[in-house]
């Protein structure tokens, strides 16, 4: 499959050509900037990463023009067949989580986007108009620098604003998504992890720059925010600021926030501190006693720093911290001071290995000292190549019948209940006691015991929760969100069986009580037997997107995991809340868990994080 | 000494009376609020911590008015006469550092800083100009939100915006100054250590709420910014937001810089998420599954947990946690869910201390479980108490000599240098190498030896530099800041000998080269004789203000170390960089250390850091 890329900006316009059929898939690279005076510069690369990169004029005027020009120049390397054609879209709105075909609705939606992101949608559009008009049967597809931290939890996304800015879609989006979700899975394979065992601090330190969470494989934080302007210190751009400064400048200066915000975006960051933004110069004067430069250094240094800690607070720990664009990729010097200081995580660099990275192809070193427990890797970032992927993905999904069959399986609402080891049995109900059977489940290991117990938190307490049999080896808790909030403690999710750092809770039998850790709100699930599973292209571990419900309270689940075993029953598991926020009625008294099918789940899309295979 | 306390706010007043002679001081608290149809709500105390709290009703319109009625509620309790009156002030700008005898410029200052806090400043100064009309004879001190920040570094008070903007005083100031500062002075000696040796995080969460990193004794970053806007979700105000905000909702909803602020100081934070602002509402609502409120939570907690990440980054470590103000104070719940997943910096609550906290008080009881390496604990914050003892610090100060008499000592320049082991001495010249002293220093037990090393950077190196004599147990390369970038590493600035994690740096002799550690930016300090240190009241350990220089280049350095020991030469040592800020000439070229005298400094104020004692 041959794909052609466009990656057009509000100055300069990449596009790349990537046979996906071979190992090193980009055969042509290609990129337009410099435009002054009806003149511009094309750089070129012919024959993939080992190819020699070349650089020549050429008169056009305006981004617009070199998008134009792009059929005759791949033309005249002998580029003119395509399979697909993607475009690297910057702001996907609340809609697009994934990479999508483009027809007109589509189109007009993104349009709708630019607001949110108007330097960069614009040119992204231009892009597509002028490709689609020149290509008109070759599909074109829109992959969104927003999709992959669509993740990113509402309690992260949400800012502290009036409801009604918040209807009108304030709230962090993200961007560099494609970067960041290549570089984490880069850095899974480098490691030899699956990324959903990792937690992944990302920095993309480009002329834009953020830095992304990734845990367990999914984004859950990311420093860009509504608009590309919020986070990091940039070439240009300011990050974060004190949202009371618009009006004091307004009061102080008679600026009008369009002013101002036109400065934040173009005459802020390091430029604003040191009077240039190429980062060479820059680390060069600051050596050379510039205060100025030094400055602007310490401020951009420091507040990554912070991220980096705040990050690693959100995730509550960090595996691996990653460097790419401009600046990681290069500059050793502030990968040195970025990873300064941060041995209470037990972060250490290794400043030789620092010192060594000359990044090749798709090189990702370790630049970590051999006692470090944070893994430091260096990488460049393939946003076009995951473009590739995606498209590639995206287009073979839809000739199989993934896309077309649907899947129906039932759902069953888990209220509260416990599970015991022996032990707490025994303290709970007396020396030698065993659980009764009082019915059976729809997974046919599990039954519901006549047993239940009392489930004490800070705040409030449960009188009477169902224990569920036979007993395992460690006591677990499962509740539901809002059952968190009535006992006052605060508890992840998980899936069954990782208990690690769970909150302790008081228990109540009819004879005593213990203290046990393992309260969690069990992680949506999906058993499903193994003949089920290869039926549907799935395997254990897989994590599917799933509708349930109709109409107003219809909603959709992504990332639910799949647990496919010998002896499993298909069916998909919930809690309270998700089936109340899917608006599914379920008895409640008395009864653990609903094994009448209340509501059909549609698999609609596999989730694609751990179907790509990255080329190295 | 009796001491009259006003904090005017927008829409209440409190006060008190201290009288500083006993020691649990306040002797009268009074607050009132409910402004409403010319009418008003007294809260008031007599008699200590343990005087039984009353309210009554008051026919006043204003906080204006509530001022004006103070003196005859005073009378009514049989206080009318006292030895000084203290002003909270929210917003000291960048000149004020302590606290300041209120005259008539003064006030013209903290009148010009009316448009940092629109909100705060202008009902100080109403009660400023009242009480002195009022009590014209007596001192009037302001005591400023924003001093106990004026030790957070550049890289943390420099936003990246243009510098015309930042000449107008758009910087990070922080507010809440008095309460992170008590806060930090209690935890220390909860802990029964010296603040200086502390690495402290305060949580200050009340209505309005802000998150303080006191490293060693001083403010290095603070939620709060150039105005107290920024930060934290609090009760009606938005924290952090996007700065592509304001122009999106200028375009979109059509909505003036004006009114977007006001939206956010008053619409925004706790309120707009959850519909209310009191937060036992909230944590009510949210037990009982109310999703807005559930979100207003998660969504505070969650900014919380990543500011505590990034301080303890900024830091490079934590030690304590404080809780304080409203919520820090009585919701459990919270504390619970903040202190949750940090386990990776070995913090641990207990949570059935957590839960039996009931503050009295001056009360500070830690709730971290036994193995915890970081402290947590919970303390009222007394700002009013702090703000007496500034009040009296200063006025002592005043009657003192040190207000009038200048110490003028010698200044010495120190160039970069080293001092080595005897292990290093060897294997950098050779065995048995003994090193040979040139000359004499000012300071008689050290001596500049005739050897030099090459001190090697990833980045860049030094060709000659000398080393001082006699040999110590360890390894020190001292360095000064445009130095460590030269060299391309980051050093930080300690006192000799604390060498703990400084970067690994190469030193090559005629014969050899070694890796060591042990760089670092000398932090500035005096050495002082015994006789001299106790002529001028100082002590070892105690930190100094010094001016330094004359004219344009003159330069205060804040927070010198003493360092009184028998043997010690007074003298004042600095690094290049601060010569070259001070604008000392000094000779280069074979010269380790100047002797001459090359500037005065005149020890102006004592830093009040150690002096307080605080009473319990």
């Amino acid at each position: 499959m041959k794909i052609l890329i466009f990656n057009a900006g509000s100055s300069s316009l990449k596009f790349g050509v990537f046979d996906m059929a071979i190992s090193d898939s980009r055969v042509f690279k290609g990129e337009f900037e410099h435009f002054k005076n009806g003149k511009c510069l094309l750089h070129y690369r012919v024959g993939g990463e080992e190819g020699e990169e070349k650089e020549r004029g050429e008169s056009l005027a305006s981004v617009e023009d070199a998008i134009r020009r792009v059929p005759e120049i791949l033309k005249e390397f002998g580029y003119d067949v395509f399979d697909a054609i993607g475009h690297r879209v910057a702001h996907g709105g609340e809609k697009f989580r994934d990479a999508t075909l483009l027809d007109h609705n589509v189109l007009q939606y993104i349009e709708s986007c630019t607001s949110l992101a108007p330097l960069h949608n614009p040119a992204n559009l231009k892009a597509i108009m002028i490709s689609s008009t020149f290509w008109p049967d070759i599909p074109q597809v829109a992959v969104f620098d927003t999709a992959f931290h669509h993740t990113i939890p509402d309690f992260a996304y949400t800012y502290a604003v009036p409801k009604e800015w918040r209807d009108k879609g304030l709230r962090r989006y993200g961007f560099h998504g494609t970067s960041h979700k290549y570089v984490g899975l880069r850095v899974a394979q480098v490691l030899n992890r699956s990324i959903t065992e990792l937690q992944i601090i990302s920095c993309h330190l480009g002329n834009g720059a953020s830095i992304c969470a990734i845990n367990h494989g999914f984004s859950i934080d990311t420093s860009m925010g509504m608009t590309p302007l919020e986070g990091l210190v940039m070439g240009t751009r300011s990050g974060d600021v004190d949202p009371g400064m618009f009006s004091y400048l307004a009061r102080e200066l008679g600026l009008s926030t369009e002013v101002v915000e036109k400065q934040l975006y173009s005459n802020s960051g390091l430029k604003a501190l040191a009077g240039s933004h190429d980062f060479r110069e820059i680390e060069s004067k600051a050596a050379k006693g510039d205060l100025d430069a030094q400055l602007a250094i310490n401020v951009c240094v420091y507040r990554l720093r912070k991220y980096i800690g705040a990050y690693t607070a959100a995730m509550g720990g960090v595996d691996a911290l990653v460097f790419t664009g401009g600046i990681g990729e290069n500059s050793a010097f502030m990968r040195r001071r970025i990873c300064s200081k941060f041995d209470f995580l037990g972060l250490y660099l290794d400043e030789d290995k620092n010192q060594a990275v000359k990044l090749k192809s798709f090189d990702a070193p370790q630049i970590q000292s051999f006692d470090s427990r944070v893994k430091v890797i260096v990488t460049q970032t393939c946003e076009q190549l995951m473009i590739a992927q995606e498209v590639q993905y995206l287009l073979k999904q839809q000739k199989s019948q993934l896309k077309t069959k649907k899947w129906h399986i039932p759902v069953a609402v888990s209220a509260r209940h416990v599970h015991l080891s022996q032990e707490a049995v025994e303290a709970l109900f007396g020396k030698g006691h065993q659980l009764k059977k009082m019915r059976s489940l729809s997974q046919t290991e599990g039954w519901a015991a006549e047993e239940t117990v009392e489930v004490i938190g800070p705040k409030g307490s449960f009188k009477t929760v169902r224990v569920l049999g036979p007993t395992r080896k460690q006591t677990q808790i499962e509740v539901s969100k809002t059952d968190t909030f009535t006992l006052g403690v605060e508890a992840p999710v998980r899936p069954s069986g990782k208990l690690e750092n769970t909150p302790i809770i008081k228990l109540r039998g009819t004879v005593g009580a213990i203290e046990s850790d393992g309260l969690i709100i069990a992680a949506r699930h999906i058993h499903m037997s193994p003949e089920d599973a290869a039926k549907m292209g799935l395997k254990d571990g897989d994590y599917v997107d799933v509708k349930l419900g109709d109409g107003e309270r219809g909603v959709s689940f992504s990332n639910t995991l799949i647990r496919a075993k010998q002896g499993y029953v298909t069916e998909m598991h919930i809690d309270t809340d998700e089936a109340n926020a899917a608006g599914i009625a379920f008895r409640t008294e008395g009864e653990l868990v609903m094994n009448e099918r209340q509501g059909n789940a549609d698999i609609v899309t596999k989730k694609n994080m751990r179907l790509h295979s990255l080329r190295t």
